[in-house]
């Protein structure tokens, strides 16, 4: 089985960043980082010892390996100007059907690391569950040989199966991070630091690593204290979308552990 | 300066629990612990080396200290059973004007550790903060004096900021967990484990310690992919309150980021 050693990168946002500067410091070579705009593929590029393109006719046919790390509306366009036929094409995309690359190689399949990425806070792949789907067994091992450089949780995982990851993905860390930011929002309002929520914020999530969710519910809305959620309805005053959230989540917190 | 040597616990509920047990830790005397239930004060009772009641009337006047900590609709009830008038009172809720109390002692606070509490999780209440408030100068000195104990941060908190802190902890705490227990459903309706989230949950929660969550938002609601997004609505099916909420949550963080 071909060991895959050279790389090119398509794509140059969070995830393309942090599975580039891994990838390159466990030996693996990145020929090539593609972006829409040069700064942002240089940026890259140049971390990664790799040549910066904005033009994907420049597409080196030489690869072991091409990534396409894009917008999920984009993939497809930039499919559709590639000629990378009998090549080994991956996306990372959570809820992309492997489908899409059909058309476009023989040899194709997904390389999803799930985890939350921005370009500039380096995460330790080591624990990432790395979601490996392909379109042969060969194909399957050279990734799963890939992904295992990087991490000691190397999976296989359907279209289907990432689909509904990626969607509870979306719950746990977008909208978590959401309910962050409101709480940020509050504190900033009555000029109290952020800084105090912080030992909370992280044993709700040391909870959950032990305990159900479902078990680990606090607040007034599970015991449906309306004398609490009313005060901080009032409190919440003029900010109608919060209001709404608030009354929305806690109906939904009460409707779940109505029964407890 | 009198120091804090003998308390009653009022309530056996999971801040209770957890409070009684560090307070015991560190050599502090319970004498008592009143809940509702002899099953319930007996099982904090047993462990802290108090006695336990259930008849308020019982309560011992040889305390320094008597903490209540019932559900808030319960408070004011609970106090106008017990006869307390010289000693000192505090209540240990987040929602709660301290002024409550006034009316029951001369001597009064607000004693709260923000923080989310079970009876059976054990937590480190060395980085917890705890909110201080007191109606004299001398039971602010006490009241800090025995939360040092416990913890390295200890702050005067007055009701109004308590208010706003508790109002934020609800979304950052009880909301996430919510959102964590929505993930959990979903895995568990694809036959996918929940352990698989959990990296992620964990990054989710590191990363606002170093960074504002604003600038560590990301998503599809966030770039407004409604590829991704619609993708979700239709997976989520007949799940008709989930679909609400994953359409109501994803608009307010677009509607946060717009301009990015």
């Amino acid at each position: 089985m071909d060991k895959i050693q050279k790389i090119v990168l398509i794509g140059a946002g969070n995830l393309a960043t942090q599975l580039g500067l891994a990838l390159h410091e466990h030996g693996v070579i990145i020929m090539q980082v593609y972006s829409r705009t040069m700064s942002s593929a240089n940026l890259l590029a140049e971390k990664v010892q790799a040549e910066a393109i904005v033009d994907l006719k420049e597409i080196t046919p030489q690869a072991d390996l091409y990534i396409f790390s894009v917008k999920d509306d984009a993939l497809l366009q930039v499919l559709q100007q590639c000629s990378l036929f009998d090549k080994v094409l991956v996306h990372t995309a959570g809820s992309i059907d492997m489908n899409i690359l059909q058309d476009f190689s023989s040899n194709y399949g997904v390389f999803y690391p799930l985890q939350t990425f921005s370009k500039s806070r380096k995460v330790d792949f080591k624990a990432i569950p790395f979601c490996i789907e392909a379109s042969s067994d060969k194909c399957r091992q050279q990734l799963k040989q890939l992904a295992r450089l990087l991490s000691s949780d190397v999976r296989d995982v359907d279209s289907m199966q990432r689909q509904s990851i990626h969607l509870a993905a979306v719950f746990v860390c977008n909208f978590v991070n959401y309910m962050y930011n409101v709480g940020f929002d509050l504190m900033q309002q009555h000029d109290l630091n952020f800084d105090l929520l912080k030992p909370l914020i992280m044993e709700t999530a040391q909870k959950v690593m032990h305990t159900n969710p479902w078990e680990a519910q606090t607040g007034p809305a599970v015991r449906y204290d309306e004398q609490v959620m009313n005060k901080h309805l009032d409190f919440l005053d003029k900010q109608k979308q919060l209001k709404e959230l608030y009354s929305f989540v806690s109906k939904q917190i009460f409707n779940k552990h109505q029964n407890k």
